[in-house]
């Protein structure tokens, strides 16, 4: 998986178990686009600092994720998610079902949905 | 929620980010129904020792909980995938749907039920 990608989820789902430094390090690095001399900057520290920081976290969170696993868990449900509503999709569109079962379906399309888009 | 079924809920979650002898003590204290003496006398501790340790373990967890809320998240995505499950048992059996579509309403079902059942 893509470094940034990767970095992302781990920390959507263990960045609650960090300290406020090192989750203003890497909001600013992976999702601002700072540079590592341009958080140095700002923290008044060294740029190898923000590295050994950034570096820190990360394998921080891959302990967290080689015990609890939420990552591969997410990745898994994401997968079964994306096929269940692409068939709920397909039946949409072949089915000749009255405007009951249509409802039906429709809402079965929009909690699924809910799943994929809330579901960290 | 009672107290047995959210204590096993949190462990699930966070069991692993606890010590080998809180997850021993948990165990046979929710899991086994061993009484707080009888976990003693196994550990050669007193039984105020082992009161507090799955007070601590307890905690411990109710504090990861505060951070990352993730057995509120699954109740959330339990309560939807429920829900969405109804809905395609119910169309199940009002549709007059052609076998394709059956089998399609069939895979969705089988899709949910497996994450309904392997989501921890």
């Amino acid at each position: 998986m893509e470094r940034l990608v990767k970095a992302g989820l781990l920390y959507d789902f263990y960045g609650g178990l960090l300290t406020a430094k090192q989750r203003k390090a890497i909001e600013l690095y992976y999702q601002e686009d700072w540079s590592l001399a341009e958080i140095a900057a700002e923290e008044d520290v060294s740029r190898q600092a923000i590295h050994d920081l950034l570096g820190r976290s990360e394998r921080q969170m891959e302990e967290y994720e080689a015990k609890l696993g939420l990552v591969e868990r997410f990745l898994k449900r994401q997968s079964l998610l994306t096929g269940a509503l692409a068939k709920v999709d397909c039946l949409l569109k072949i089915t000749a079902g009255s405007p009951t079962e249509r409802e039906e379906l429709l809402a079965v399309k929009k909690e699924l949905q809910q799943l994929l888009e809330s579901d960290i």
